[in-house]
């Protein structure tokens, strides 16, 4: 096991890029560089790592030689350009964006659901999606002991996924319409202060948005099964954190109880299922916190079979860093680095 | 027809109450009087109607002596007491709470949907729940002509639902988180700026929110068919305008064109469906809309009759006021008065 690794992150200054620092500063992990790129705009900048500060270098002008490990983020464009540069100088890599999830040979790795799929890596693995990520942690225990035969999911995502721009646009439109004001729309085509709308990422010539599409193919190939999936993607007026509310076909009776206790021992999950008392998770409080968080766990009668679930995830930590940082973790723990 | 209706509306300083207000005067409705009511808090209160100022009148000391028509919208507890005098007084009565709802011998009417409904009124009628009014006006023209077999509805709800308090409170906390600050929740268990909760009206034993067993309940009084439901009702950082998506099993194979085209020429829907070209209803464009908007209508391949549907309308006007006004004008049309 390595354990003198080269970190690199692309991306370095992005909403996901600067959570990747935050996650391997927390979880300590032992190396013997990290470096950092991002595109000209920082060229100059220093991120700060414990108790250093770091340069940001101008990707065009960097090369890869000497890192073990490089993370991605900076957009599938990027992506496609140097991550291949990375893999031939010899590094691992780790890429957040939709460029090669979908790529035979690529294994696309949610290391709680599908680790065993790390095993061939040809140097690049692809993390999902981040509303795909939240809801196969929250499902993949129970399609292990009742499959699931279809999956109705709706989401209600933050505008953090967008990156620190969309997160200024809502608070400045926010402000504005507090004052009476009518703001103008930026970063999306509407405004998104005190509004919401169905629509993230492009429409596909299936009437489907892109995020929706993701979330039906990845879920197949993540749970090697291809499960009738119909998602409806939201955009909503929230900062950090995607909510879903996840409704389950199962194969055979349900025991809500042990669907309740399976899933607060799973790895990955936390269970917060009062309503009673007022308890579920929301985003204000799943907010920097690096697991999946489930509640309104409840039998759905519609069907015969049904179950209806919330689950809550940061979708920058459980959806992109936190989930690219247990990939690497695994690599290593598993010597397939 | 009666054309010299004396009206009353109990509540008329509440959000519900003000909207009924505006919505008589843009329809232009002839009547003789208008009476208005509310709480010892309000008396003394004068409340622009046409060019006249009309005094508030404190309920508990009024009467309801020669009124035609009295619209509630106070709460089910003032409903509970009040409703009753007023149908005693000779009035018919349109009762916004949820307190007859249910009530064998109370019609609860949707005019677009159940009008036939009204034909043996005792005098007192119920409005529907907001959300419960929204998803039926776009989905009983499909169930004419294809039955539904099961509903899988996801809301996203604004605040003004609540009332005029709560739309205060999210402006106050919005306003507070902006400068930084965590405010201290007010009107609901947590606070509702940027953020968001599964949480509408007090859990039941079911573990569902009174909310979604309205949606149950009120959908099987409404369509004269138990068809099953499963409703997860969410709360959002959002003023006016309830949105939900709809999923739909049908009994028979679907055309979407011909599903589109039914909608758009069906009464009270405004279909906006156009994707590619950020095209959808959103709140911020159908607040202080009388109509219901659907927009994201497509086949859901995920079972083999399956719909999916993005529906939109304000809360406070379809949802309600309108509503109300509505069946007010069906039973004038009917001779129901």
């Amino acid at each position: 096991m390595k354990k003198n690794i080269c970190f690199g992150i692309v991306g370095a200054t992005g909403a996901v890029g600067r959570k990747i620092l935050n996650v391997l500063e927390e979880r300590g992990l032992t190396f013997k560089k990290l470096r950092l790129f991002a595109s000209e705009r920082s060229k100059g900048l220093k991120l700060p790592f414990n108790r250093e500060s770091i340069d940001v270098e101008f990707l065009e002008e960097a090369d890869f030689k000497g890192l073990d490990v490089v993370f991605f983020s900076a957009g599938a464009d990027i992506s496609r350009k140097y991550c291949p540069e990375a893999v031939k100088a010899g590094a691992v890599v780790i890429d957040n964006s939709n460029a090669f999830r979908m790529d035979e040979g690529v294994p696309l790795i949610i290391p709680e659901v599908n680790s065993h799929a790390l095993k061939n890596h040809k140097g690049l693995i692809a993390n999902p999606n981040c509303s795909t990520i939240q809801m196969l942690v929250a499902i993949a225990p129970i399609h292990r002991i009742n499959p699931i035969k279809r999956i109705v999911v709706t989401s209600y995502q933050s505008v953090s996924g967008t990156g620190l721009e969309a997160i200024a646009a809502l608070k400045e439109q926010s402000r504005a319409m507090l004052e009476g004001k009518k703001p103008a729309p930026s970063i999306y085509p509407h405004p998104i202060g005190f509004n919401l709308f169905p629509h993230i990422e492009p429409f596909l010539e299936s009437g489907m948005c892109r995020e929706e599409e993701k979330m039906i193919r990845e879920t197949h190939k993540i749970m090697e099964s291809p499960i009738p999936v119909c998602p409806t993607t939201v955009r909503v007026p929230v900062v950090f954190c995607h909510s879903e509310v996840v409704n389950l076909e199962l194969s055979h009776a349900i025991d809500i109880i042990q669907i309740r206790d399976l899933l607060a021992k799973s790895p990955g999950i936390i269970v917060q299922d009062d309503p009673q008392k007022n308890v579920y998770p929301m985003p204000l409080t799943c907010q920097d916190r690096d697991e999946v968080f489930v509640g309104r766990i409840r039998v759905d009668s519609s069907i015969k079979f049904g179950i209806n679930m919330w689950v809550v995830a940061d979708n920058l930590r459980r959806g992109a860093a936190t989930n690219a940082v247990l990939i690497h973790q695994k690599l290593v723990q598993e010597n397939l680095i």
